[in-house]
């Protein structure tokens, strides 16, 4: 049983966390942290998560539940992740990280921690969108050159302001490294009008903004006669914190070193 | 017996058409035209299309064919079509037209021959298709203003040289018509890059281009906690072909005027 | 303000259901029951739902609220709704039901409390869900005797005990009503090993249970050459909650009778 | 370049076949076969394949084209087939078999010929299929035994007598193999009624019949949070055709022995 501690507890990610934690047959909640000063310190973290009473109570600093936890999981800021990092690497712990948003300095910081600490540094956690990446990268070598169209379709909810997603220039690249066909070259982001046929090399990316749709990416390979697609659905940010969990499992029998979710996966 | 020609016999669409014309009981193939100076100028249309021969020779211009025809078939390009359109004013011939493509002007000149020619304009024919802009209709007008966003996905062959399709452009201006949002201020049809978030009232169109896709439309219909998506997916060219030949056959009974396929099929 | 009170309400649905009363500007939370025996009864449901202290504690038995309520939402089981809807005649109540899975004894048994009580039954409670029913009448009068196959794809969460899902059944009691082919004789819910071809009639229905969908379906009309899809996808349980918050709003008003979402929402 | 030649090139898979070796750069149409006696021999195979002349003329035998060609496509019937092996075996020839039906005896003829052939021996060419089970084995792997549930889902047209399609059973197999889960106790092939909640490791099956569909299969692995979907769509005989070609262009450059797909596509 990895013994897990998760830091900014009371917010929307940490309580998602608590959910994913709980519902882990090899993982127990040993701690979590708020905010030093704040009124939850003291309140049950089953209880903020909205699901009953654990028996494990909101501390204000790590010091408090040293001895509790074996792994711990931040997503929160980049000076808080990083005080974090420097505690894990004096009490011998390990850690999780899923914050986003480091500066260059602020990451050569965090990867100078990666002799002293066992940690898992990934922008996305998502075991789904991780394992996508790999199934993309294999279709495109086998299929990529032998007259199959790639297509990228991303649909998001109608808040998000950038186009294509993130994730879907990610697959893109993917593919691209895999075929040797740079996105700078061999991307095609719009399609308006008489716009002739398309070329053969070309990785197509479609764009819908509708609703509450989390995240949705379908890859397409068509050919004459037959099409694969892969598609990653998103449909709660439990997602995110589930591909946590399962790196704080993975991480607990790691040396010291900086992980990806590659290396989680085994990928 | 309707007495029909085909405009670009000798291109997948024009193949396909004469069969669909040779399966009709109630059709006779008249005629076919091939670009000027083709070489495949006197060869049999029947050959062309894979069906053996059928004694009908390509020809090079309407006017070699004019006294063998009633109604004209055409899914080429806007100048030819337009072209088309005058030769059958002036010589009370009647014309079914699949083409796509046209810009304003074009189409303000097509809907002037609407006066002097009885023809059916439809950037798609077929049944499916003409039934789901009925329900589409019916969907904006119970949802549009209602909180749901709308967006169009359209994906079709690697050959189609524009975008969106006709078929979206029309399943588009069905719905822009019920909810009173002209296309002009309303279509959205790039994404990319800093775009910001979605408008409430704009409708979103997106464009796959892929293997040998002979045409899918999705419209969706999304808000909150829900979404609607209806879609229509063409799995042969015989389809459209089809609804083509039943459209000659009704137009050969009509006095001059632009008619839809709703009109032909009595939605 | 219409007094209600849910049953199950420390379930799933209870608590999303307590949500959406809660932001109901013309309803008001007023019991709500678990199972007897419970360690959960004296419980707060606002606790139970994870929103706070609402007042209103959990009890054991209809009889102890029967004066706080005027209309009870039961999203539970068979034997449990019939058993509430006899209290409910007895003591001048309205009800509105979303169980599923009712057998034709039960479903008679229900249908004859119509006369003695207001309620609204339906499979689901969702917009779009009634939307989908209509624009499911008019494919099915316009292709269901023209060649097209019909098709009832449904997809829901592991937790799910009964199939097809209610909803699905509701859409092709609507078409089979449509086409006068009763679902009796005309519905096929397994294919497994030799089955034989598909007959013209049949309406197919089959069933996905995985992961977390919270309610997926879509209705397939498929011929030689073409294909419509009408498909609903609910993302959170409260497109359901709210729309039986609404539907229980209504029925406060209404004479005995058994209504539909279609009498709730006037389509 | 890779010679071909096609044995049965009259028929429909050789006319097809006819015209995937046209479109790929790097094999070229060395000659094709029609049965001894038939009408037509001596007719250009471009012709019969519907693609206008290519100037190579149909054979009734082997030993009329044997310096003609490299590699032998055979898609007849297993007597045929095992007496064209023995051919290739004499004259050095190698040859890509996707003749079924094969009896024991008859397959282990053809085994014992693996030793003298390099061959090539697949019942489904299908590139896409091949790779989709190598992608399905990669993400069985990796999410099967952490809490995702997984589902099969195929469609077909209204003729297919079977079911579930014995692509989806292989695509179930390669999952059951990889998790250790026989579908004799863990696929689940039925689910009418009150069945009960979803069980953690059972694989379900689910299908559909209508129209056309040429055949579409989709494996989801849900959880909760997200899901992968990996899918893939035949549209025609075209995507067998062109696995064929590229086990012709491959088999053309190996040593004596009997290959499978997966070989072909270094999976």
């Amino acid at each position: 049983m990895t013994r897990i501690a998760i830091v900014g507890v009371a917010g929307r990610m940490g309580r998602t966390l608590v959910n994913a934690v709980q519902q882990d047959a090899e993982a127990t909640l040993a701690g979590g942290i708020v905010e030093p000063g704040s009124s939850l310190v003291g309140t049950d973290i089953g209880e903020l998560a909205g699901i009953g009473k654990l028996g494990v109570t909101a501390a204000d600093s790590l010091g408090t539940i040293v001895d509790d936890f074996d792994v711990l999981i931040d997503f929160t800021a980049p000076r808080v992740t990083l005080a974090n990092l420097a505690f894990c690497a004096e009490h011998g712990k390990r850690i999780v990280i899923g914050t986003t948003g480091l500066d260059d300095d602020e990451l050569a910081e965090l990867d100078g921690f990666g002799e002293r600490v066992p940690m898992v540094f990934a922008p996305n956690m998502s075991v789904g969108v991780n394992l996508t990446l790999k199934l993309l990268e294999t279709a495109a070598r086998a299929l990529g050159d032998e007259g199959y169209d790639i297509e990228v379709i991303e649909s998001h909810h109608r808040h998000k302001v950038d186009a294509p997603s993130g994730t879907a220039l990610k697959m893109g690249e993917v593919m691209a490294d895999a075929l040797e066909r740079p996105l700078k070259e061999y991307g095609v982001f719009e399609r308006v009008g008489q716009c002739g046929p398309r070329t053969d090399k070309e990785i197509g990316f479609a764009t819908v903004r509708a609703g509450d749709i989390v995240g949705e990416h379908t890859v397409m390979f068509a050919t004459e006669g037959e099409r694969i697609e892969i598609t990653h659905k998103a449909s709660s940010r439990m997602t995110f914190a589930k591909g946590a969990v399962r790196a704080a499992r993975w991480v607990a029998e790691q040396g010291n070193g900086r992980y990806a979710m590659q290396d989680v996966l085994g990928l």
